[in-house]
């Protein structure tokens, strides 16, 4: 039984016609800036955000990384959701690479109010981090997928800049938010100074991602990535992959939102299952499960179907993607349905 | 008009005896290990403490920073509860000088419970942060000068435990703690690896601190603290002031108590102030005053009494000292009552 | 006129086999650790250099950030040859990263002696940076292509074991000193606590080095190696490529060690320019023209012949690869000639 | 027998005048920028320099640091002769607290060419670290007490300039350098951007540096001082001595230099002895003795002469103070005639 992995839309394979495009990149030395690929990719994304440049990276965490410390110096403090990536999932960077202190923000589901934002700004006093950064998340991973509403995005990083902030998106899955709402990605870059996104979740590329932003500050954030070995020769070979996910890859987001809808309903009709259906937005649910959640976790995979835990004691996350189709989904929900009986 | 000041019981000055103290300290070069009034004290404060060795430091902060750097590597986290001195007063050193991430936990009046420590912990995975060390604080600076009980002390630093973390306490306060409970400061220092007391609060030494704990840890710290530029030649002028302290100066913290409680129950009486009198322990007091927070500090300041604020809109804190006598705290009362009528 | 490319062996592109791997590489999630041509790869270079675990990484500065970072805590010094590539070429990132303390020792050709090792090591003393790691580079980049000498190599390791410090090899040409002397790459790498190769330079990859060593030292750069945003996802589109090399790319540097040597024989016969022949060991060599070396960059690159300065004022740095044919040589020796002339 | 002791000029201990000052002292909160001494001392200490601030702080090794935690980032690197104070003595911390490369400089008896530091300075580019500061030594204490000839500062710090770079003296023995040449301790330290100074060396306060600079470098020290711990409360019973040491022990630093050369003078005179009389230019002198450094401090030790290892197989280093008079001299040279016969 092939297992149907929900656990992250970092699992996709790239498609034939990917690894098409693979094989046939145009490549250079990028470390020399000589890779026409990358260089494509990196006008291509900056003038899809609505930004000046960009700067093609290994992984999501290095183009969030690169962000902070292009923005801060040690002691300084990042404002952030509570329950942020930044926070949570990169491996305790933003101390040990920057030296920065993460300010983490009460929120809901994912969502700042520009009231926390502003009260948590610190003054000027030789006893306090400077508050340097504001860093948002769209959409919102641990929220369960949950997209920011321009106005209220627009509202807070206001609230941000009154203050004399920096502010960052990490956009990981900025292009869900997009094909969820009709509203373009760039409608929320542009108010950045830095924004984030990634070609290997729900678009589907190997490995990859950008950061994007204002020129000077893309320029540092090429001196920094050197510094952290994410500087890659032929990178073309993952740009093109990236270029082609860019291209073919977006739009079809439309049905990966459907499936976790789908999914969502699924569950919920679960004795004992709790899923906020009204609240998947995109292709992230969160459900809370009777047992523990590493029990469940255990329990379904022995049914074939593979999920993560999601930071609560019964909460599990599933996500959907291009390798889950809607027949995978069908199929996952008897798997599971026989797995709890 | 002489200004009553309550912004700390940092801001005493020695007293005659004291003074004759530093003046006759027999000093040598601490660097080499050679200043016999710093050994003294930090042998003296070691056994008092029921702990193996001390280190005397410029600082608590630095006492503080030491453990920090002591207990953890870059990329650790430390738990802490979320109104704690390390957090908000010490200019972000613990992520700035060690990596180290800090994960604020919410608390009752700077108190923790076993059951946020023991769910703060997180599991080894690549992605997280390593959750390493517990930092608690007694009394609690922002919580309103609270004592720690005795039981709830251990059963949260055994949660640690059950978890392998290190405890560090920040017991700047730590004698009024045992003053205010008849409990030995000895009590809860036994329980942890390391605990920093402050010479230089409620006790009035001009400057110091030590950071007193396992013997193996000490002397990582010694190292540390010369990197820090704490390392002092003839500190014995210093220690000489923070023994006499040690000597005379913790039983008579009973009158700073005294002197909050009663300055609690003044300050309660006046309209539109708000002060929760059966939660003022030690020589700190969190008061609510009608007005933002900063209009009243200038306002009272105009009118002889010098106040700090406390991290709310409109809290303010008090601190009682061994500069400030019965006598004045009435004549604070009056100043204050004048100044808001 | 296509340039003839000697600035670096990074700059050469996949040739059509290696494409075909790429394309047709089985892949998976490598972050949970699913990818089975990362997984091949890893286990394939740690058996080739007789060692325990590897870990593909996106560049060699990474491998060598990471092997620094599990070694060392901050404060601690590493010794290394003062014309290292870690020291000049990775951004800052020893003390950066992992606020390590380089400590440059005094080599010939970028060879160290065991007494210059032995006497760079401090005494314990709270005074001192802890010397805690050795890290050596085969070839010698700087150094001119320099192969360590086993027996050489073997007692500086030795001095180094001696006083307790680890030893990290900076073997990003390390299968370059293998065919260049027929001593398989193990023999060096063996004595090692942590070596890193790369696949990306000689060996015609795109992307990617390994950190090879120790089991546990493996583990815990695998947990640094997120938090510097080096971890990929479907990395086995690069480990495809990655294996191919090592199957098929290693043993030809025999002819880029030919080429090298025809090009020093026919430069140093060159008015005004020094190169010294007998020590072209492998594909790099160093030659001194008359003119400042930023200008001699600028014209020979005016005749179509690309190659980069190499620290002195003078000193040009020549490399040989799999993209430059011995027919390249010949014709670049007549352009050489000519802008010289 | 009562030793006499040669390790440092650290070791003095106050005398009964500068005691009278410490009981005396006017104080306050310092950390509230309230202790009157210490502001004092700071403006005494920025006018006699011929700069704009100053801040106290508790060592020479913080106020050395403070400085390159103001002008770095990290990723930095720091120009330095290659025996200086910060590199080997400060415990790593130029690395350690702020990520900055240290880079020696190769020297002779401490001092530099401008041709070296120019040289030095990397060009921008992503694989290196940059290039920020030059620090200097005046007197170079490894260098064996050298005083910098003003011209030659100049020049060396002018070469700095025309890079870009910040200049920071470690002035720790500077009046030494005053009191040997007549030349006013303000004409370097006018030169740079920040200079620090000690009180607690040959100056004979118990403790206490000042780091000296324009003011807006301060201010970010004074920021600084804080997160590393140095801020001190009622700082004014040591900033008292070191104001008392600034009016009283400066010009009877002559003492200390004849006493030096005298001793020299007599130490040349023993059999297997070295010392560069000519060269004996402050209160430090350096001696090769015949048997290895350490045997040779045991040996003098045992006879009642304490002297430090000086950085060689068989250097010691002797320093002249305050507690050591003439007679001392000729005492010290019959005790090691002995010694050695």
């Amino acid at each position: 039984m092939q297992p149907i992995d929900f656990r992250s839309d970092t699992v996709t394979r790239p498609t034939p016609a990917m690894r098409r495009a693979i094989a046939d990149a145009e490549v250079g030395d990028d470390v020399y800036g000589e890779d026409p690929t990358v260089s494509r990719l990196e006008a291509r994304i900056a003038e899809r955000l609505g930004l000046e440049a960009a700067l093609f990276v290994p992984s999501g965490t290095q183009a969030n990384q690169l962000a902070i410390g292009t923005h801060c110096r040690p002691g300084d403090e990042v404002l952030t959701e509570s329950g942020s990536h930044i926070l949570h999932y990169e491996g305790g960077a933003v101390p040990a690479l920057w030296g920065v202190q993460p300010a983490p923000l009460p929120g809901a589901r994912g969502l700042l109010t520009p009231d926390v934002v502003a009260a948590a700004v610190r003054e000027e006093n030789i006893h306090n981090p400077r508050t340097r950064l504001l860093s948002l998340e769209n959409t919102h991973n641990r929220g369960g997928g949950t997209v920011w509403p321009l106005e209220r995005f627009r509202a807070v990083v206001e609230a941000a800049r009154a203050a004399g902030l920096a502010v960052h998106l990490d956009g990981a899955r900025l292009f869900n938010a997009q094909v969820a709402t009709g509203v373009p990605a760039s409608s929320w870059a542009k108010l950045t100074d830095t924004t984030a996104v990634c070609f290997s979740k729900g678009l589907g590329a190997p490995v990859g991602s950008a950061l994007v932003g204002r020129a000077d500050l893309i320029r540092e954030a090429r001196r920094l990535r050197k510094r952290l070995g994410g500087a890659m020769r032929q990178a073309g070979v993952l740009a093109a992959a990236a270029l082609y996910a860019l291209e073919h890859h977006v739009d079809r987001l439309a049905e990966d939102h459907a499936n976790a809808k789908r999914l969502a309903t699924g569950l919920a009709e679960l004795p004992g299952v709790k899923v906020d259906v009204a609240h998947v937005e995109t292709n992230i649910l969160v459900a809370q499960f009777p047992r523990p959640a590493t029990e469940t976790v255990a329990l379904l995979a022995r049914h074939g179907v593979l999920v993560n835990t999601a930071g609560g004691p019964h909460a599990l996350r599933l996500v959907t993607h291009l390798d889950v189709s809607a027949e995978d989904i069908e199929e996952a929900l008897r798997r599971i349905r026989r797995a709890v009986a």
